[in-house]
């Protein structure tokens, strides 16, 4: 049986090079389809590309424009390609419109000296955390089994717009890069934290480093992520976010599987 | 007199829209010139550009080869212009080669609530702190007077890849976008400092989101800058950094003005 992340992203490569795929209602959002859908969507069909160098290492991702429901083109391009790095730049386009822009880089993880500065915040574990529901027009989020260990989405304010939650397809599907990409924007607006309300709000332009390997990965499997976001500054209807993403195995050190970066648009509730 | 900063992001447009640059000596680097005059000549051309709409909010600048020493030409695209945004592609080419691959938004900075989550670190202020030179062959570097609080380029090894100084350009320059742009790529590699020598390493991509608007820029002028950059997670030939660039009025709160973050290729010294 095919997961319905799978049916999501999946793309068709036509003999003109060009990557087709189609929104799934499973994963809309209050407006189009959730933006993380649609950056795993890009990481998938790149790592299908039959020139493809190694693993997704650097994505960024612009959203220009609201994605219609529907079917969407992926025009990819690999402008350069190095020893051990890909340089890849991007538009999705729908009826002839640029409606994101974007790049990425793919590359070998080679072995060298390692070392990982910053930790998770300690945490209960997965099981002894409550999951929860987002309300039922967001309707991607009921794909994730979300388990907020600070900052869901409760309604309350806080004068932090920190969340901290596991994570994890629901249902279980081993982690790979696109399931991993689509994690990395799975924060709701932070504004909506601070007020305690849902207010307009959007990413503009979404940069996710990748530190995992295929070996990390496999060796992750279908556990839950820790998911850390924090906005640092909003100001001027713009606000930066950085989030991590982490394997917690049972019996080892902590790895970080991701960094992510946001450019969030907001209004103003009243304004 | 020209500032030669001002010298080396000069830009000429031509009629077929392409802007023209060339390299400076005075911003070179061990390899080519320095990312961050490359990084700022981009801001200054798209300022320059008759359709831009507003201040830079993001950008990303994927360094995909090197750039030769000569001149280069810069093909960028405003390909959405929203009511309060705008989203471009660009590319820098030599010789018909693309060497560098980016996207950037721009956009108006609309009064809205706002808050900074984050804090400066606790420094002295900037003319009690010693003002260093890096080694000659850092020509880039020399442009800038830069006072270390912690984490200098020594040679001696640090467990912690944290650097916090003060920077500004020497001689004084008003601040403004192409300059704040440049200081988001001052930080050496962060390797340097964990291993104390230098080893080979480089931007892969450089994402900056400016929260500083044209007023922020106005009212901090020619101070020194406060500026924090911190690897993540060395592994597998790549770290990634966060840095953030603040202003400390003496007489106010300390100002975000840039959050910025890079993926790294490095190299072991015995590798």
């Amino acid at each position: 049986m095919t997961h319905v992340f799978d049916e999501a992203i999946a793309v068709r490569r036509g003999d003109d090079g060009v990557f087709r795929a189609t929104t799934h209602p499973a994963y809309s959002n209050m407006v189009g389809p959730f933006g993380g859908i649609t950056a795993a969507t890009v990481v998938h069909a790149l790592t299908r590309h039959p020139e493809v160098l190694g693993a997704p290492l650097a994505l960024t991702l612009n959203y220009a424009a609201p994605i219609a429901d529907g079917d969407w083109e992926l025009h990819a391009e690999p402008v350069r390609t190095n020893r051990t790095n890909q340089h890849w730049v991007f538009r999705i386009e729908q009826n002839g419109t640029t409606v994101s822009t974007g790049t990425a880089v793919f590359g070998i993880h080679r072995a060298t000296w390692g070392d990982t500065e910053v930790s998770p915040p300690v945490v209960p574990p997965a099981d002894e955390v409550a999951a929860v529901d987002f309300p039922e027009f967001i309707a991607w989020a009921r794909n994730y089994d979300k388990r907020f260990v600070v900052g869901g989405l409760t309604g309350e304010k806080s004068d932090d717009s920190t969340s901290t939650l596991w994570i994890r397809d629901h249902p279980e599907r081993p982690l790979d890069y696109p399931a991993l990409t689509s994690i990395t924007d799975n924060f709701y607006p932070r504004v909506f934290l601070r007020h305690g309300t849902y207010m307009p709000a959007g990413t503009v332009s979404l940069t996710t480093y990748f530190h995992a390997t295929p070996e990390d990965l496999a060796a992750h499997g279908t556990a839950h992520l820790l998911a850390v976001a924090r906005a640092a500054r909003f100001a001027g209807g713009h606000y930066d976010q950085d989030g991590r993403v982490w394997s917690m195995p049972d019996d080892g050190e902590p790895v970080l599987l991701a960094s992510t970066h946001q450019l969030v648009y907001f209004k103003d509730p009243q304004g």
